[in-house]
């Protein structure tokens, strides 16, 4: 195995972290023909996993003993440190050859201090960040972003193609981090321009749903626009993806462009908003709830979409 | 003809303002059968026009002394009431039962009080700004949202098929330009968005092109990203849409927003950097050179499209 790819009916793989996005990953691993093993701190996502064919991992040792590769979808580097690097973590069972395959959403750096660890006792590993929220998990239809080596990325093919639709590798370790990141930021900059614009539209006496009609089809056209926009003008904030983990995501984007030394202006202003939302109780909701930041710092007239 | 619509063959226009939008937009009303009397500044472009089938005019006075319904395409407010209610302006001839379209980018304000004065002396109004840029009024597939009454926007709908595709009425008199101020506002805050993405990427050591490309297809996707992303890529800043138009067109959106009591927070912020960009000399560079802002904020480090 530890040179083709990791086929379905052949490769063994661990996967650890069955939250909103990899439990119906792990599922979808499982039905495309794959041995897979998991492991989640809450047991109520292993017992689903199991019933669908999986099979369950007392620990993150344990789900990557027999592995080829192991999958981890955690929130932050300090989990997928603890995870990889822990007590009866993955990196103390894994083979040599075996490959790690972090789908989080982390910092690069922290991504390429983990490969230069695990590249030491003969572990490859990928960082494959995802977008496509939980429908696109549940979909098998995620955009992977990929950071590593060639090689590796053409062994692990056949498992992202099990789990998205659109697949590219970005470059070497942290890239797809990297990528990912900027995803993040033009996904939190737009949102919060359509929140602008809607408003701006409401408030001043016009239909928000007509112009969000009129700019879908020109150059203010975007995915955001059509989607989010359709849920600023329902005041439906159900996620979708949650404003906090948008807030933790830009935190990393930030931490890049400190480390980068770029100026993320708008996209530091915006992150206060999601924090905003997170204070007042609202960091459970969709991101497309910067919508009500903006209604919020626009004083009460209106109020659409509060709950 | 008051009552019907104003037809190809049938209907007499006016057409003040040969700008780079006016200038096709009027040829593209000739090309489509239209009788047309122009009128512009400077004589170059009126010279084009008779070349093509028009009928020079002296003035904005005589450009309207014949006609059914007159055009407008002007840089802003002040230059619209002097053509229209100045001195030799199209108010002093246009005939009861005539038509105002106003497709310049002015404020809701400007254009609501224009209208009720023309009401009085039983001339009718319709705000039709545009967006697609040059290459839309060229190709005739700009984007037209209008406003005022339905009864008229039915009239006016021959002349608008003739330059556009996508031909909204957004509401009431004034509505028109309250969505161009969304549209500028959902491009700025995209295009900016888009600016910070690339230069993380590209000074992180991750190729942008790769990152644009990875994120086209995803939540991420718009036509920002496709169109000024590329141009950011190739650093090939001509316009396209000047950012000193845009600064002109957010100063209106900024001054809807105060009016209607709306916090535009980061397109107040874009504003700025689109002011920076005139500062500093740049000012005819089309609209995506924001990405230049971002470049001189991050120190000079890369300094792509520097010129």
């Amino acid at each position: 195995m530890s040179a083709g790819e990791y086929l379905p009916g052949e490769a063994r793989i661990g996967f650890v972290g069955l939250g909103i996005m990899g439990e119906p990953m792990a599922r979808n691993l499982v039905a495309a023909g794959y041995s897979v093993t998991v492991h989640n701190r809450s047991r109520e996502a292993v017992d689903r996993l199991v019933a669908a064919g999986a099979k369950p991992a007392s620990g993150p040792a344990a789900a990557a003993a027999d592995a080829d590769a192991v999958i981890v979808m955690l929130p932050d580097a300090p989990d997928v440190r603890a995870v990889v690097l822990g007590e009866n973590g993955v990196a103390s069972t894994l083979r040599e050859g075996g490959m790690l395959i972090d789908m989080s959403t982390i910092s690069a750096g922290a991504t390429r201090e983990l490969a230069e660890t695990l590249a030491q006792q003969g572990v490859r590993m990928l960082d494959a960040p995802v977008s496509g929220g939980q429908k696109g998990a549940v979909d098998a239809a995620l955009t992977i972003m990929v950071g590593g080596d060639e090689a590796d990325f053409a062994r692990a093919q056949p498992i992202f193609a099990a789990l998205g639709t659109r697949i590219t590798l970005i470059g070497e370790s942290g890239a797809g981090q990297v990528a990912k990141a900027a995803n993040q930021i033009v996904v939190a900059g737009t949102i919060q321009a359509v929140a602008e614009a809607l408003t701006l539209a409401e408030r001043s006496g016009v239909d928000p749903a007509q112009v969000r009609e009129a700019l879908l089809g020109g150059l203010a056209g975007s995915k955001i626009l059509e989607v989010h926009g359709q849920r600023m003008l329902d005041a439906s904030f159900d996620p979708g993806f949650k404003a906090k983990l948008h807030h933790k995501d830009l935190g990393i984007a930030l931490e890049a462009g400190t480390e980068a030394g770029v100026a993320l202006s708008t996209t530091a202003l915006v992150r206060q908003f999601l924090g905003s939302l997170i204070a007042s109780g609202d960091g459970d909701a969709d991101h497309s709830a910067l919508a009500r930041v903006v209604e919020r710092l626009s004083g009460d007239a209106g109020e659409r979409g509060a709950s």
